[in-house]
């Protein structure tokens, strides 16, 4: 019996395509360092589970398909508090930024168009473009240049009759950059030119860092008509098991079509609305001692991992991930001779192997994404796990 | 700027599009009747927010992709107290029976493919298939005949190149139908003739009345390779809005083909996994409780309703709905007319035009869906209300 060419074609997913790997190490007893994983350890507001112990209704019922009045007012003024202007038909809450990706890419495209996307790339981007016959269409960035954007022309050159979007994630997983004005500015223009979609995922909105200014797509007023803002409750409130998205886009064309797909899956929980609503009324100083946090993280990841011998890294400025470039062949190999053959004071770093966040052949094969998701002084010893550990690999004659 | 194909040419939802004219009658102050919806006025089991109430976790972080062990363990207990055997390979949790759908409908078909459905059939049928270019083939059954299936001939005779499965509710919504032990013998055999997938939704199982046996597609031992299994908690346990469902398959290739799209999304919400492992724990006494109570529903209403001068309807022995033909020319006229020109002691009742149930256009034009989610009272008024208004609809001259 056969599958469809949509799903037979999908990489399972690469990262737990290692967890037997980490899993062995921990059963030899060595510690294992998780810079692999996007999951943050800092504590969830508590207004979160305060509003969904106090729900108390008989029926546990449907809610609404584009979701909870309270949940969007408290995202309207959010939004406001950044200057973007959104109202209820503007809208529509998501079974995470997983589905409000999905249902974007079904909504705009035809299978076979494809879909222009930066890369390396969150690797779920190519996932939901598979199963949905969408192709990803990369305009490739380098980790020398901070990962930032090709010239102007060189993006023009990838578009073709069948390119329906542009998609981003600014800050960027697993770049960890920002996109500068100019380059939004860019991207507009070419948008206005071809007449293609901005979907810009912004689930790392506040995770920007040394006072950098973030601009918002919704905030560039010429391309209103044609920006689709992803959002997540996800790591901004580290509510990653709460699995609330949203879509918001200014043109109620686009919203229409979408909600027929909500309509299509009913709703999202009607008790994670309850408790994201409260979350999107957390004060911003939560935001901004989160933002202090993780900026402490990155200070002390990056200036230990450029104590290693020919890593190249430009210092991201947002998001909590960083791209390295490191001096072997071969990433995914490397990663698995960290969790394999090596230990050092007992313990061992996991890093994600950054091939799967390219769609061009060949790329990235010798990068690996880190989180910083753990305490200054854990991220310090895997660093140096790192360190030692790309030495015993050279030691050992690998490339 | 122009949308996908696919989701350009779903419906908007029907029951929706009529909200409105519910929303003005009630406005000039008319009790509406509701039996155009499916949600249940039951009692969620208590189990389900006292367990949730009692999450004490610092953060709330992403659930395993196949969903926790805690809820596959008790769907496992659950399963077996009906003599079907899984394991934790061989079950998926999912964003609601929704989620479920469009999965299996995403892993076996190319677009341009087409999966065999009996008509009147759950209309959503209809989305998941348009968004992912899957076609609905339907296979005609006829209130007269209580809905129940054609000769195998027939069926064999809808069998293309293109066709990769056979999806059914059973019982069935809309048509409170049961498939007798022949009926689903011949489709075991079409399946295996044809090497077609059988994706049976049983999400109505515990809502059999009569003493009738119900057998799951997951008790037809000859089969079970190219058996899928589509649940939930939304009716069963009335949590419509917990949005957990689940994809159960002795195939464990289906199986590994499906989890690429659950790494895809992540996971399905932490808490509603907590709460919904205590459902599954609830005693059978709970569900042989609410069986009673729709069997008590379904008589009052029924009997009510085919006091009405010339509707066609079988009794139905399943599910909480029964699909009548009217004596109508266009169900979604009286519909409008019901809510727009009629009241009968200060009220109305609302019910579904089931045009959009069927994939063979024209058909179901005459016919509606009730859904008996009221008390016993109410039920008698709305088919109190749906008699004397089907008089003053034929005496203001409408066919």
């Amino acid at each position: 019996m056969r599958y469809s060419k949509r799903v037979g074609s999908m990489q399972a997913s690469p990262v737990r395509k290692l967890v037997p790997y980490a899993t062995a190490a921990k059963k030899k007893g060595i510690k294992v360092y998780h810079l692999n994983i996007g999951q943050p350890d800092i504590k969830t507001p508590e207004g979160f589970m305060k509003a969904i112990r106090e729900f108390d209704e008989d029926v546990l019922a449907y809610a609404d398909s584009v979701g909870s009045d309270d949940l969007l007012d408290a995202m309207i003024k959010y939004y406001k508090s950044y200057d973007m202007e959104f109202n209820h038909e503007e809208l529509l809450i998501t079974n995470g930024g997983s589905e409000a990706l999905l249902f974007a890419m079904m909504t705009l495209c035809n299978p076979g168009e494809n879909i222009l996307v930066p890369e390396p790339f969150y690797t779920n981007y190519n996932g939901f473009a598979t199963c949905v016959d969408v192709e990803i269409n990369p305009i490739t960035t380098l980790a020398e240049n901070g990962f930032h954007l090709p010239a102007k022309e060189e993006i023009l050159a990838r578009v073709d009759e069948k390119t329906r979007a542009i998609l981003l994630s600014n800050p960027g997983n697993p770049t960890g950059a920002i996109y500068t004005l100019e380059e939004m500015k860019m991207l507009a223009e070419i948008a206005i030119e071809k007449d293609l979609w901005i979907i810009s995922d912004e689930v790392y909105r506040e995770f920007v860092y040394d006072g950098l200014k973030y601009t918002s797509f919704g905030n560039l007023e010429n391309v209103q008509d044609r920006v689709i803002i992803v959002d997540s409750v996800s790591k901004r409130y580290s509510a990653c098991g709460a699995r609330i998205g949203s879509l918001a886009c200014k043109n109620k064309d686009f919203i229409a079509q979408v909600l027929k797909l909500c309509q299509g899956r009913l709703c999202v929980p009607t008790l994670e609305m309850v408790g994201s609503a409260e979350l999107y009324k957390t004060p911003k100083s939560y935001l901004e001692e989160v933002n202090k946090e993780y900026c402490h993280r990155r200070d002390v990841l990056y200036d230990a991992i450029m104590e290693i011998p020919g890593v190249v890294c430009e210092k991201p400025t947002g998001a909590f991930y960083m791209q390295v470039k490191l001096p072997v062949e071969n990433a995914e190999d490397f990663v698995i001779f960290m969790l394999n053959e090596f230990s050092h004071n007992g313990a061992t770093t996991m890093a994600t192997p950054a091939e799967n966040f390219y769609a061009t052949p060949g790329l990235g094969r010798d990068e690996v994404r880190l989180a910083y998701i753990l305490n200054a002084d854990d991220l310090k010893a895997a660093a140096e796990c790192m360190k030692y550990g790309l030495e015993a690999y050279k030691a050992a004659g690998h490339k």
